[in-house]
């Protein structure tokens, strides 16, 4: 016999701008993604969809919303989207947003900026409440030097020779939750973004697992309305290139950029008084 | 105060092939991505790394491995390799295995096959053991017909028409874990595809709920060694075009295919005495 | 002072997929492109679009069109298109059509195959008429043996060593002109694919370049309605792993597939008699 | 019979980041590919290597110049580049240098700047000596007003309604022809992309076409080094959301930022002095 697990299902990707008409006009530029779940086994059942509601509809809401809230930050968006969605059946509701950022060359005229994505997500649960986690991904961070990389285990695979200088490169992905659902949104992310920055700056490195704790760390350190953030940090590596066939030196100056295998260093971080997280990782 | 969490660290996407030169050649085309966690607190303090075993390590030992082992399921090389590497500190390693299809074309020439991907993932930990997923994705299917869409919810915000014949499409993504770690391999992989592409062509679908809940209970109906099914299915919208305004019907013929926003629907199907699943989907 | 040159504009990626609803559904997925060009120096000085039939007009035709001639291959909806948009003050149309490739898995079901795609592109001008340029992109295939590489050019750069026996890999993007444009379409597409893959396949190859001649050559062999072949063959390099450092020999079995940088060869094959191509390669 | 024509080969996107350790550390982060013609006959006919330098040495080669030429403009790379693979048997060698750009954010350390793509190309022909090509690409603009589309053709197939005010959005690639090969490319290129830049901001725009127009003339206008300018403009349509079924207004503040189809505007912008091409723009 079989069973119905764990199950869910929205709308995924909704992009939507927001024009704010001001005398400077503000633009939001979101991807938006919802995702419900709830009494929902007769629809997979018996394909009854009597408690469905279409994603369809959830799209129509994500732009219903984004008109009725203006110019807010994303967080409160997926709030309110969130908090709208759950109602008897669906019992719990996760809203992502996305948003990509604009460099504004007039009143009305904007470039879009680096390729990272400022990202935050909501759970809210029928009975649990809501939870907030954000975040920013893609976030392409290198340091020419103060990276080293020596005295690991080895094994009769190992080959890799030591290093006191290499290129330390990653994409950032890091994702925070909050201690609660009420924050200043604007300058949680603003001072959790530049702590992750300063600490990948300031730490001497020996190893980018060290690195990603000093970065977690310092995201906890300057905003206390976080108490856990999440890393992963491909280590994007730069490979010194062998000149001496060429009758050359190469002191650290010419590199290839390797795609392909890369490593992948991922790390939590909380702060000691971290509440429980509930749903706030995995709705 | 603050506190190191769950972490791992490993190589990603070495992208390894193996030819075994038989009288016809046999060809592997794998995607090897490894994950390790165990007693590496030092690293992430102190940058001490002692107990860290290079990904480049990790990646000579897939070489390796590969070499060795000759011309095996992909199960084998990560089942292989994950218990290589569970050794103090190490205690828990997670090992990947993408393999992309070959159609052959002569005894030492193929054409790559459709885009999908079958994988597997063992989670080797040096309590629980070693636990196999396997699984496929891209795997895109469509039917022209046969499905429906009625009977939803509605609220202020639904403006969705009711269909009584649409096109129902979709990319597979559906992972399967396994009761042990000795089974047919080849077997299981062809049988539960198979088994997804028949529920997917046999369904009469009124959602595509439904249509997910069949094909995870076809899965498990056809491979008893397989307990239960992850299945991830965007729905691929196709709409009806309007051609009224050119004066033509458009009795299901002509529809566009939308990239964004789409449905997402995912759903786990178990077998009723399907045994804990440890630490099967999350090392 | 400053003058407007060569110019176009149009919709680009219509993706319509077609049913055909005959006793076994068919199935046409496309992705079509369409560039006018004339007299269209108004709308570039001083932004008069009274000659600017808009793009999304362009793409309502391509819906309409689609509907109305069924079940047809590309080259035909892309003939039919192309000649319909040449009017006053449109002097030129190129229309591209991609086709993607379905599997039948039942009357009225689908997967979709490999990941290559078919590809025309007719250019149709007021003076000089429709020409036809078909073809298929991202055919991957691969020889694990009968290809060297040895003899070549040496300079004070050159590190590379001769090999007797390497992994010979590409993804094939041919285009192929049309002597006219009246042809059996699918028998053309089956038998110039067919040539492209019995030359790689059968050629023992001493470079690249010398495997797509035999490529190019086949096709003109195959498919007397063809005058003219272009190659793009990117060298998708596998380098053998070195297995020394663990006492493991590595008789070409072990390679690592690298991404970047590849090599990339490019030429065309003509047949002797091949008339002027006008404008078929660039309108 | 058959015949070769136009042919090239080479390497492809060879990955090569310079660090120049000066006070404060410089960083290049390039893209680099070559593209050789000459006489290659016998390679393609029947596998004779002798005139055929391998691909492998043409990335030695970028190593080895990178090194050599040390902290310069990609454009620099280019020509030296390209003036050394020209030796008999070679007759002309393409250079192409993409440049991704990194903010400082300290002695040492950076971070990705925008994804836009700095660009440039040479061509080194035996007997028609140098020509550069400059650009850039993925440059996302968008403008939230002061653009229309009204007053176009219409034909049979024309529903599209007529608008007075629209977004409009484009990601900007351009490519520009320099009359010479020795020019300040760090001038040249800053003073184009901000001619670009204001030309977008600045223009109150009835069409993209006429948009695309101001964008040319601005860089002619602004660098007299540059003597031609190719631009294609996708039309990145953002369209306003319907929200009159949910009781709201929309007075351009709620758009969908759709994915395909786009429109694709593209033009040549040339001074009336502009010398003969040559071999600038197809080698």
């Amino acid at each position: 016999m079989v069973t119905l697990g764990p199950n869910r299902y929205g709308k995924a990707e909704v992009r939507v701008v927001r024009v704010t008409r001001d005398a400077e006009h503000q633009l939001r530029d979101w991807n938006v993604s919802v995702a419900l779940s709830g009494d929902l086994e007769a629809v997979h059942l018996v394909g009854d969809n009597a408690h469905v509601l279409p994603t369809d509809t959830q799209k129509n809401t994500v732009y219903a919303f984004t008109q009725r809230l203006g110019d807010v930050e994303p967080e409160v968006l997926a709030l309110e989207l969130a908090a709208h969605f759950v109602r008897d059946p669906i019992a719990r509701a996760r809203v992502t947003v996305d948003q990509f950022g604009w460099t504004r060359l007039g009143g009305h005229s904007f470039a879009r900026a680096s390729a990272e994505v400022r990202t935050c997500r909501v759970v809210n649960d029928a009975g649990a409440g809501a939870s907030v986690v954000g975040g920013v991904r893609d976030l392409m961070v290198l340091n020419t030097t103060d990276s080293e990389f020596w005295g690991f285990a080895r094994d009769e695979y190992t080959t890799l020779g030591e290093t006191h200088d290499r290129i330390l490169a990653s994409s950032v992905n890091a994702l925070w939750r909050f201690r609660s659902d009420a924050n200043d949104w604007v300058a949680a992310f603003g001072v959790a973004r530049q702590a992750l920055l300063d600490a990948f700056v300031g730490t001497y490195s020996y190893s980018l697992q060290q690195t990603l704790y000093e970065m977690g760390s310092a995201v906890l350190a300057a905003v206390p309305a976080i108490c856990e953030v999440r890393l992963v940090l491909p280590n994007k590596h730069h490979f010194l290139v062998d000149l001496a066939p060429f009758g050359m030196a190469n002191e650290n100056e010419v590199y290839y950029a390797a795609d392909r295998p890369f490593g992948q260093i991922e790390g939590n971080v909380l702060a000691d008084n971290a509440p429980d997280p509930g749903l706030a990782w995995d709705c």
